[in-house]
């Protein structure tokens, strides 16, 4: 049984001299183990992976005892469950069932949620729920009222849009304060908003990209957890541009969710530490 | 000897045979060759290369005859001669000092202008004249007019901004439209105007990027000739963002310019075609 | 209406003349037009799309007859059929699977043949014929016998080797001569063989990568058709490793076969020209 | 003052506890802290940036005598000193002399050696002393007894080999163990031995890149520190893959340089850890 530690606080002398001397006192072996000191904000962050941890509930006791100004959290190695939403692209929604179905994510898909019917049919065949929650003729807080609905159903500890194009209300984010990630179809800050192909293709940029973030009330604004780029030309057109960005788009997030779920990710600010 | 044939009009039938036929009668060699049809604008693109061409001016003379709207340019191989413009940096200016002295591009830096004296030292050890040309105490036009003077004397095909950290004036740019081109220290559009390493840091990016464009009236916004980009992360501070920009920039700058002066770029609206 | 001529022979003077003439004949309009000539075999490749075609055949006679040593090749735009095969792993599986469902590929998958039962459930859940034909027990001539039976029943124009873990034969590879497309878990030629990513960890790369070809009597040294890569660390074990290596197969596989099936590629020799 | 402490030895509990007590008691500041434990070989790694040490030496002679079994060594931040060898290219040298001169590494060059004359104009314009030792009618070991002379008289921590075309015999790798500094011109293992970018050429490859290493007795087979690539195509000549190489060789050489200089690198086996 592995667990992993994520330790962040102000910096101080003598941290990981603290920290150490517990995990030893536990008699855990330390597999992987990581600091890094944010020297502007003078924050320090660590990040341990154990096994042999026998009573994980004492362990964090101790540790938030002798830390008191410090955010503890002990993570047992288990997948993670989540909801996934979406609106009709299938790229990012096919992607992840497939990985879903074979384990190739340390995850548990509990159920989608869509505006649209669309999808439906792909999602049902991997013998997910769908759950159908049409926007139309609903205000903004109504119609995220019944989202709200099912996902307590569900509870599960992350919601990933999966290509889920409508904006959020602040009241909604916050009931899911940093358990909500985007992929955003652009090399975010690039192009913001909406059709960022049609403003590459536009601009004539030479390489596309594709960010995945935590979603804030600032749209497009939260903490980028991951990006990567391809190089286009001149003769794609702005749909191929689209096309040549959902092959990025469906990597990237892969690659976010896969760090967050393997509790990699430290929030601080607008900005992550990623060990 | 080769010839290279730049040729761009309103989309026709019949275009490529026309000129074809013109080549064969010319009895050239066909090297390369190239067509583009941006469908959008109805707008054709193509780039001949060519050998044994003995008559160049009488064959340009036919062409344009032929296709009275078209814009029809043809250039012997020879070396560009150009001026570099630089301000305090000096990674773009020695990787393109060095290239010139060991001929690893088709140029032939002919002088260098900067409002600084910082480069003059590694400048001259290449033996390329080096001309401070200081903006203090003096408006925009002024220290421009005396740029211009220099450039006169020299009457380069290109002007290369190797970090020139100073924005030009519409009516010095109209005076060599399409014949300066610049390096901008971001992945354009992500982060216009001053300090944009700083401005990826404080945005948590995961990735950064260098763009060499056309320089236009409007700051950061001419056609893009090269993009490329580095993954960066949280360990970088901001000062070694700069650092690994650096790199990129250079390569991105020197790639730019090995198509433009190899007459392999259409400026286009404010695109660029790249064969 | 759109058509694809592909054309190479010997490089010769006044090629494009006449093949220019015979589209503007039939009264073409060419909206992409590609030539290159290889100047080491004097070889000469032309790539034209056109619209506006209503007489395919005489055009590819006139112009066989015109250019009596060419390669002349013309096809109307629709999708290619093809058959998948497989053994194990579903990253390219589920991939192709979705993007055939969606029309994200000019294709028609129109069955999968396997050595293993494992993907059954996926593939059927895609209404994907599915064959399962076991080599256990069975000399590799026999079992190529099964599949070639399958394979009759569907004519597929291009067979697709989806993560397929066995050899070919050289009787069967001749059968589909440049139509069997193999995607090569390994940057080619670095780890040619069994379990590339366990040698790419025991040599410590820093960056791993994956290489689409077709198939030829040469294990891995057939044309190489598209390439990728990404960037590993010592902190990947060869699990992992392998798993980044996943993201990459898929993706240049896709690529890889999008390239193949809009016509874009020549095979000379043992190289492939892509335009 | 900063001090960075690398700290290599089996694994066992409470390693980081152990270490970790003696900075406290030596009352340092902890600024950049990475362990990692390589569990197939269950060897521990540990690499501590910190600023405050007083008392380099007996905080070295104490963890010594506490982790007897343990590598232990401990860096005063400082530039290195370093002699480059090449023979005939400017690319790597011209990018290194640039960099040197205006402080960009952590690096002092206090000479160069060739087998040619040819760079001695473009190293004594930076005022670094040149020596052209020929290698003509020599046999190799009376060769290398010249070079190691010259070397004795600059005692440099580390031999940088930046495009040095001549193979080094074991007992000359043996005096300078683990401090000679190779860039190989390709990916490797993809390219072994000479012509690696006619090899890549002939194999028509769509990416090529190159390998910064330590020199071992193995030609071509010593740690990896660092690796990148870049894309090309069917229109890359054999000789213009060669010149789009060497940008990538100077970047990934001036990376690995970095990392080596700022202590990041662990060497295990055949294996680098880079932190």
């Amino acid at each position: 049984m592995q667990h992993t530690l994520l330790v962040d606080c102000p910096d101080n002398k003598g941290l990981i001299y603290k920290i150490a001397k517990q995990l030893l006192e536990f008699d855990v072996n330390i597999e992987q183990n990581d600091e890094f000191v944010d020297t502007d904000n003078a924050h320090f962050f660590m990040r341990t992976v154990m096994s042999g941890l026998e009573k994980p509930f004492e362990l964090q006791e101790i540790l938030q005892r002798q830390l008191p100004d410090a955010n503890i959290r002990l993570f047992k190695k288990q997948p993670k469950k989540i909801v996934l939403m979406c609106t009709k692209e299938p790229h990012c929604m096919g992607d992840l069932l497939v990985r879903n179905e074979f384990n190739e994510m340390n995850v548990e898909v509990v159920a989608v949620i869509s505006n649209h019917e669309i999808l439906r049919s792909l999602v049902e065949r991997f013998n997910i729920p769908f759950h159908f929650i049409s926007h139309k003729e609903k205000d903004r807080a109504s119609h995220e009222a019944e989202v709200h609905e099912i996902l307590s159903e569900y509870e599960p500890e992350y919601i990933v849009l999966a290509k889920y194009m409508r904006i959020l209300t602040p009241s909604f984010v916050a009931r899911y304060k940093h358990r909500i990630i985007n992929i955003h179809h652009s090399f975010l800050p690039a192009f913001i908003g909406a059709n960022p192909y049609r403003q590459a293709y536009e601009r004539g940029v030479k390489i596309i990209g594709a960010t995945a973030h935590y979603v804030t009330d600032n749209l497009d604004e939260g903490p980028i957890i991951a990006q990567d780029v391809r190089v286009v030309g001149h003769r794609f057109s702005a749909k191929e541009m689209s096309k040549a960005g959902k092959d990025v788009e469906k990597i990237v997030l892969a690659n976010a969710l896969k760090l967050v779920f393997d509790e990699r990710v430290f929030i601080h600010g607008n900005k992550t530490i990623i060990f």
